[in-house]
């Protein structure tokens, strides 16, 4: 998706309205007049937009037939939360519903709420359960009252010309006015804080600024509590949250989030300021926020859950509905945006869903996203490491290879520099754990992070990474995780039968030095394409090196003779993550080692290079976790110890199991090992050997990247040459 | 579906040429004349039909491209196995194509693999990789030689009227009578056997007997190797397996299984002896095997799993679209059914699965196949025990329980009298474990069943059963279970609001009388549909009683204190299954146990009668499993001890959780608690409470079933009456 920071002839009809700035008239924040003509006159001949507004109308009957409650604050899980949360849903759709249809009743509605708000609101002081570093007055956190104002700053646009002056005076006075201030100066820190929650806080201030016409607000908002655009606001959001190409720092699961304060409010400006262009800003970045974000899921359109992440979230989620819609208008028609927007299956409740209704509806069959391979350079500049995504075809699906050498990502990140995560068949094989969390699950302690987020789930060991000593990396040390990052190495997607990516890693473990590379392959002889994973870990002194594969799927074999904890079973370690993993086997192996597992239709083979010095350990997730908050799943752990040390392997797609037709072929893998011929300084020599006469060698330089640099590696008696970052030679 | 034992109107077309006679012409067997000329003319016209006869040819395109190779046979799952499986599949549908296209060299390809089969067979006595009770000769089991000659006949069939009569001589002497007279006389024991074994051996013989005219074996095949009608053959087959309603002693699987050989053979049967009236024999039995069979599935199709089970199968199975499309055309026009073939995909390479495509084309949206609510009877007259589904809508999708108190089933029987099973949004949220088994996983034994489906799978408490004193039922002894059922108290769907079947047991332990009640009731105050489940276990003595629940889901809370097993595992214990279940937790119960979990986007508690003397045990499938083999599965179990015990619970569905939209309501239950308020000779009385003042009362007889009988308990000062079985009185 280019950034064409123009609506494309295809959306023209919708431009116009979306384009028009408000001036001094209301509606004008999310709505305009013009739109509201243009929604009232499309009822009745849109099914994706008819299908939206008829959802909202049923919340709001609904809403309507019930008595208005607006309770004293009390919990954080329990009913007043849930019903401040319930009540601004229902007024921004009871004011968008009035807009739309002109009924005097729901403006009543809006109107009879806020009453209730504006004698509540100026009798609260901190809210009675508050725990966060940021506590609210409605809301036992500030974020959920800022979510509660960018909401009801609607409503309030939506019905102002159906108020009073003395009515609109009381509302803003004690409602919107003190609500906004809190936030902006009270809350300052939080405001001020480039983060996902400063951008909802300058989000809620701004709207309901634009709202009130209060340009103190809205220039708090643009620019930071000092207005200054130096301490805050949204446009430093805008700068610093995401790197040039649109990657976000705390990866998608937050990414999907936060998109849609940046997006709400970046139609909010244009829609009253355009002369700000905000659009265009950074050439358009919100642009290619939206594409990468999409990138960034599997072809089930599951966000990649690397950091704090729930496995649930999809761009089926309303916030990305809402952010492709407005993608698709403001950026012009992007047919493959389109793909996505008839995937979702729905549309925004504004202009934009209108539009996109639309286009579906005249191009019912557009055509799908084009997932691609792509490296993101993570960092206001794209310079702090990155996440790289290798995707080739594979059977009838994509084969997903991902690895991440970005910075941490704040507060949600993991300890998990380097690691790997890798989908086929539209599946998870090599998975990420996530978050340690039951979201909105009240017996999971509110549905809030659980304990064993932190003393697992963020765990060095909890990934597909290596573990150096049983440690956790920056020793599970924020401060110092927080500020440090990553290199990319290298990447290289333009050859589809040998796409390479290699990062760097000085930072994570004192005195060890990581670079580790990914190659997706594809041959004649293989039915899949091939993840090649060379990690080489470098050190003046022994460690101890423990890789993990937490494969998803059931175990079939090893060639390694395991001793099985079959009647009796202890953790693995006592800390750092390793006292949840039960130990539920181990053995040495004697050369190349080799682990298959079936998942859904295919066969998966991991071969190994290994020695007599390498041990396979089988665990499981589960130990020291006596409320069952996690996950059971299977791992194999590769584990060795040294001071240099290269793990290499290939992990092989193969054959066809299919249950309901009782057919297999394909059952052994092609690949049959994995040794490291040579590592030094220059480079790595890997040897894949297989069926059929398969022979590869792999090079790798871990010198400093260069496309078209000469190399050169001599290494127990013989001489490797070949040109560029890396090289696959094959028989 | 009624035994409508005529074409309708809408399979007329091809009615004509399915009923034709094929008198002493070739093919006689599958197809006649003229269905061969209906297919020709039909090509390219009819698209279902179309895709099946594309995939047969690009098969067989690939097998004449390579040379034929009938390797000596050797292995009982490797290559020479699999040859002669691929040999016999690609065959027959040369000879189908043959047939469809008149190519001579489809024909001359089946005659080249004959030559080389002529050559062979003779010279083979048993089979070297021999293990089985009944050893074949191609292959190491009988089974398998029949299922060759079921295949190998149709290539023979099809091409007869292009061999000479030499060739023709050559073929019959060398292996279709060497190979008819071994399977039907010297391996009479397992021929005349009543069972999926002798099913498929009576077929394979009467095929080959059609095809070459030889009305001896063809006797033998319909009456057994006496020829008698008594000690065998394929009426005996069809009068003992099934039940009058269809259904098939050894449950859903392998009646899946069973189904092939004998809508195979009727069609043979009706294609040359007319007069035997096939179809209509036992009043159409055949018809109500098909609709018996869908019944027992869930609304994904998928075989409710228990006894020996595989879960990956669904009437999506290759045997399934055959038994479908031929109980379309020979049972008249069922519009539901056609909502099966719809959802199968797929038609069969005959004349009947050109008649559905023809169907469905022409009315591509039929209605779905209607899932009912059904008590079936076990054994030939349905007196031996059954099986009950009780089935009611659940939100957008349903809620299935199904009670198994039927006879054993042969062979592949598990010990789980009155288990229960219950599946609601589609998914398992009772599950049983089926087999224990990776079918056809070479790694996993050769895909046979493995050693845990003795140890773990058909022990009772692998089930949603009660366990007495840890053992098993029958003492797990085959010898005994096999000619013991349970027996069908009383059912009734009439009610929707209150579906409710009862079943006895006397026969699974000594000296234990068990009764166990289902009901699935519905409630204006209930989202969803509860199931009710009152097991009533009496003795003279004293016993431990165990009733687990495989609950399949993520734990989330119970009102039980827990002590869990953190930092060391142990087995529950030594044998019976018990020494493959890891004790996770247990705790003591003060009142009604609360135990929720999380399935879907839905919310599950069981809510259980209990008091102090009650133990909550929570346990993982796992222990004691050196290869893997076994699924690490959870359950809860209900422990007791005593002479007279009543399981009392209700199992409710409640609220939505939804990752994508983060949104979550009802995550508490509305049943709070179950109590036992009598249980005596005459009655059981259960009393449920939930929020709301939700308060009912369940009655339910323990005398003699009688819909009309006037009831009464007195039990602890009180007096309860009802009329009938069962009632659910309601506050």
């Amino acid at each position: 998706m280019k950034a064409v920071v123009a609506a494309s002839i295809f959306f023209a009809a919708c431009a116009v309205a979306v384009f028009a700035a408000s001036g001094g008239v209301h509606p004008r924040l999310l709505l305009t007049p013009a739109e509201v003509q243009e929604i009232r006159a499309a009822r009745g001949h849109t099914p994706l937009f008819d299908a939206a507004l008829a959802e909202a109308t049923a919340k709001v009957e609904r809403a309507l037939a019930a008595p208005i409650d607006v309770p004293q604050p009390k919990d954080a899980a329990g009913y007043t939360h849930e019903r401040h949360k319930a009540n601004y849903a229902e007024m921004q759709l009871a004011g968008f519903l009035y807009q739309v249809t002109g009924e005097a009743r729901y403006a009543a509605f809006v109107k009879a709420m806020l009453e209730k708000y504006a004698a509540l609101y100026p009798t609260l002081g901190n809210h009675p359960a508050a725990a966060s570093s940021s506590p609210g007055r409605l809301f036992h956190q500030s974020l959920n009252e800022c979510v509660w104002l960018v909401h009801a700053s609607q409503a309030y646009d939506c019905v102002h010309d159906t108020l009073t002056p003395d009515e609109r005076a009381r509302f803003e006075k004690n409602i919107f006015e003190p609500m906004a201030h809190f936030l902006a100066d009270e809350r300052a820190a939080e405001f001020d804080r480039i983060h996902n929650h400063g951008t909802w806080a300058a989000t809620a201030v701004g709207m309901a600024g634009y709202a009130m016409g209060d340009d103190e607000l809205v220039k708090k908002a643009l620019y930071g509590s000092k207005m200054d655009g130096k301490t805050g606001g949204w446009f430093k959001q805008l700068d610093e949250l995401y790197a040039p190409d649109g990657y976000y720092c705390e990866g998608p699961y937050y990414a999907r989030y936060v998109i849609m304060p940046f997006y709400v409010f970046a139609q909010v400006i244009e829609n009253n300021q355009p002369e700000l262009k905000v659009f265009a800003r950074r050439d358009g970045v919100l642009c290619r926020a939206v594409d990468s974000l999409l990138q960034l899921t599997s072809v089930n359109g599951e966000f990649i859950p690397f950091n704090d992440a729930m496995k649930e979230k999809t761009f089926q989620s309303p916030e990305v509905i809402l952010a492709v819609d407005w993608a698709c208008v403001r950026y012009g028609r992007d047919a493959h945006l389109l793909g996505i927007a008839k995937r979702q299956g729905a549309v925004a409740l504004n202009a934009a869903g209108l539009a996109v209704a639309r286009a579906l509806a005249a191009n019912p069959q557009p055509p799908a996203f084009e997932y691609r391979s792509v490296a993101y350079g993570d960092g206001p500049r794209g310079t702090d490491g990155g996440v790289a995504l290798l995707r080739a075809k594979s059977g009838g699906s994509q084969s997903l290879a991902v690895l991440k050498y970005s910075a941490f990502g704040m507060e949600h990140g993991h300890y998990d520099k380097l690691s790997v995560i890798y989908y086929d068949q539209g599946r998870e094989i090599l998975s990420d754990y996530g978050s340690a969390r039951w979201v909105n699950v009240e017996q999971k302690w509110g549905g809030r992070y659980l304990k064993e987020n932190k003393t697992y789930a963020k765990q060095t060991v909890a990934h597909n990474a290596l573990v150096v000593d049983q440690s956790t990396q920056y020793g599970g040390d924020y401060e110092a995780a927080e500020h440090q990052h990553s290199d990319a190495h290298f990447f290289d997607a333009s050859d589809a039968d040998f796409q390479v990516v290699s990062a760097r890693d000085t930072t994570a473990v004192k005195g060890v030095a990581m670079q580790r590379t990914l190659a997706l392959v594809r041959d004649p002889r293989l039915a899949f394409p091939v993840l090649v994973d060379v990690l080489r870990a470098t050190s003046a002194t022994e460690h101890d090196y423990d890789l993990p594969f937490y494969y998803q799927g059931h175990f079939l074999a090893t060639n390694v003779p395991m001793k099985v904890a079959t009647t009796e079973r202890h953790p693995l370690g006592k800390d750092h993550g390793y006292q949840h993993l039960w130990l539920e086997a181990e053995g040495t192996a004697s050369g190349p080692v080799q682990f298959t597992w079936l998942n859904g239709s295919r066969y998966y083979t991991v071969t190994a290079a290994a020695d007599a010095a390498t041990q396979l350990v089988m665990t499981r997730i589960g130990a020291n976790d006596p409320n069952f908050n996690l996950r059971n799943e299977a791992a194999f752990m590769l584990r060795t110890r040294g001071a240099n040390k290269v793990f290499a392997s290939v992990l092989e797609p193969h054959g066809v199991w299919d249950g309901t037709k009782e057919f297999t072929t394909g059952g052994f893998p092609t690949i049959k090992s994995v040794r490291v011929l040579a590592a030094t300084d220059e480079g790595t020599v890997v040897a894949i050997a297989g069926a059929g006469g398969l022979a590869w060698t792999l090079t790798i330089t871990n010198r400093a990247a260069d496309a078209k640099a000469e190399r050169r590696i001599e290494a127990n008696g013989k001489t490797y040459t070949w040109t560029g970052n890396a090289a696959l030679r094959r028989n």
